[in-house]
């Protein structure tokens, strides 16, 4: 009875929320997307009154689908698991534009002056760069390492000064593609990284970029102030003469938590954060957690990163603090905990519960349930202020 | 004749950017305001069009005066330093609400949640807080020491969790002041911090806070993360033994790059940046520079820290890299050069040069000039980006 009291007052919360009339003015700065994957549509929601304020359907299959946004605020591009790259327009809470620009696709970026859209793809492989405006193509840039393969891209993240950098999974290669110049770019290649690079990330200044070997245990690391730039491996064995646990899901490397002194990155297959040093990147420490992680997010201020887990522990949510590297919280926040989006100053965090078709927020100071949305079957949530992001 | 034709092409720039119908929906991650301090007026800037879209006059003495914006990015609440604090309609282009809450004011902060706004104030001295949507008087906080003395409050910042952080200048004293548990704050104190503190400023992850002392030959530094709270001196007589040059203006500390691993704060009365260790708060390094440092603002990679300086040489701007500590570029970029604001993601920087009456577009990369705006003499630059930082 206390549950479903408490439900209902959330729901009241959800439903009674003021929803702008679509001629009103309204700032894009509290506004977001979440990734509705099973209906292949996302809903719009804004921060300050913890509120849907509309549906946006025909978004094509969302299974891991990323989004990123205009330096305005006012444009979502929303990069569909089927190659499919959709411009939302939040205001009029609409498709702007869509284009379906490969076969199988895993997550785009945008340039830092907004203007060049890119996305990584599995099939055909390589990376194609449309005009942020329209989503007309400007570049396709294939994707054939030394060893002559076409290959799939991944961890593709912007860079500072027009530029681009991911990897290639089939050809153990880094690029980095350089738009400075124009719409031709110029590209740099670090071949012979590691085997099967799998996802990759860029630190938020823009200088550290990582990337995760499937086929090897280890990561790479490329300093991109650094000339000529090399991709060297850090963290070599972290497992070794350990027992491994199972894989159930390769962990993300877009929430690996940067924060304060030390990155807090998911060990695979173990149910253990590991702690690396940001400027020696040395391990410095592990963190026992509730499952295999999959997202380990900073909380803006960096003091705590949430963490969410691979099944059977994807119920689970564990809060560290990065100043002592212990768990300070642990709670089961529901069935398929999928994704955590903290607000731009780090006070609430919201949080997609998959199975239980719902989107929960929390006071992240007192972890105190603040909100619940209605959604189905939520993924990922990404918020406007993204768009003021390196590596967003 | 060159000058001329160059003037005129920019001028064409400004002058033919698209201005947005006032029906017309728009975002506002990529809007923000420019202060004319002499008229009393701001202008709307529109980084992405590097377009002027409006100006909103009546905002009363904008010497000094700064500016936050709401999570929404819509509103911009700008102090004025005669107590004025006027909130701004971005898309409407006009002002929403306006008080007059003290006789002489330094600047205020939005607290995290996006629902305080605190306001420094010279006279009558102490904070006052209002609710952000109405401008209603919420808090007033009274600033004795405990030397009695009513005192004027400088470095005013918001922390996470619904507090602010502000310096006593008459009462050597630092106060937190908490407001999660409601309207009515809880007061932290630390005293005899150090002799007439004068501007203080938080790193952006919101736990040091630090306080430029103009009584004694030092700064003062609190650890936010660590309870209880101490304040404690680092830098301390930093320019001992040496000759010492005429203060010509006192540094803002806001302006203190926090960049990669060191922190840059301008020295007082010298030539120089003083570079200090991020871990261990020690001077690590000096940079010489074109003057006598007034801001030394971050690129938003840290890679870079653009400074400007006191008269008579605040014609000038050096580029510091953060990693070399040296001056990678250095110009004369006009006559009286007040602020500099870098767009959320550093490709470009707007620049007030007061005594040309006009704002200048950089490019972060080449440092080419890209536009110029007309403005009437411009000081300030805020963008509504700030909204999504911490210690904004």
């Amino acid at each position: 009875m206390m549950m479903t009291l408490r439900a209902l007052a959330f729901c009241a919360v959800a439903l009674t929320a003021p929803l702008a009339a679509a001629d009103e003015p309204r700032g894009t700065g509290a506004l977001g997307i979440v990734i509705e994957r099973t209906a292949g549509s996302v809903l719009i929601v804004d921060t300050v009154n913890r509120a849907v304020t509309g549906r946006v359907t025909g978004l094509g299959d969302l299974s891991h689908a990323s989004a990123v946004f205009s330096p305005d605020g006012r444009y979502a591009y929303v990069f569909g698991r089927d190659g499919g790259l959709t411009k939302v327009d939040l205001l009029a809470g609409a498709i702007a534009k869509r284009t379906i620009q490969a076969g199988n696709a895993i997550g785009g970026a945008i340039s830092d002056d907004g203007t060049l859209v890119a996305v990584s793809n599995y099939e055909p492989g390589g990376v194609r760069v449309f005009d942020a405006a329209t989503l007309a193509p400007l570049a396709d840039i294939a994707a054939i390492g030394a060893n002559g393969k076409t290959s799939k891209t991944v961890g593709l993240v912007d860079l500072p000064g027009r530029r681009f950098a991911y990897a290639l999974y089939d050809a153990d290669e880094i690029w980095i593609a350089d738009f400075s110049g124009g719409d031709a770019p110029k590209i740099t290649k670090l071949t012979g990284i590691g085997r099967l690079p799998y996802d990759g990330n860029v630190t938020p200044d823009g200088r550290h970029y990582l990337v995760g070997l499937f086929g090897e245990d280890g990561v790479v690391h490329v300093d991109l102030w650094k000339q000529p730039l090399q991709a060297r491996r850090i963290l070599d064995n972290y497992g070794r003469g350990e027992e491994r646990l199972p894989v159930y899901k390769m962990p993300h490397f877009e929430g690996w938590a940067s924060a304060g002194d030390v990155m807090l990155i998911p060990a695979v297959g173990r149910h253990e954060l590991i702690a690396v040093d940001r400027r020696s990147f040395r391990e410095v420490g592990r963190i026992a957690t509730s499952g295999q992680p999959i997202f380990a997010v900073a909380r803006p201020d960096g003091r705590h990163a949430w963490v969410n887990f691979a099944t059977p522990h994807n119920n689970m949510i564990d809060v560290v603090d990065t100043t002592t590297l212990s768990v300070v919280h642990r709670f089961a926040a529901g069935p398929a905990v999928l994704h955590m989006e903290f607000t731009p100053r780090g006070h609430e965090v919201w949080v997609s519960v998959r199975d239980a078709n719902r989107v929960q927020v929390y006071d992240t100071s007192s972890f105190a349930r603040k909100a619940e949305l209605e959604a189905q079957h939520p993924s990922g949530i990404f918020f406007t202020a993204r768009a003021g992001r390196i590596g967003q």
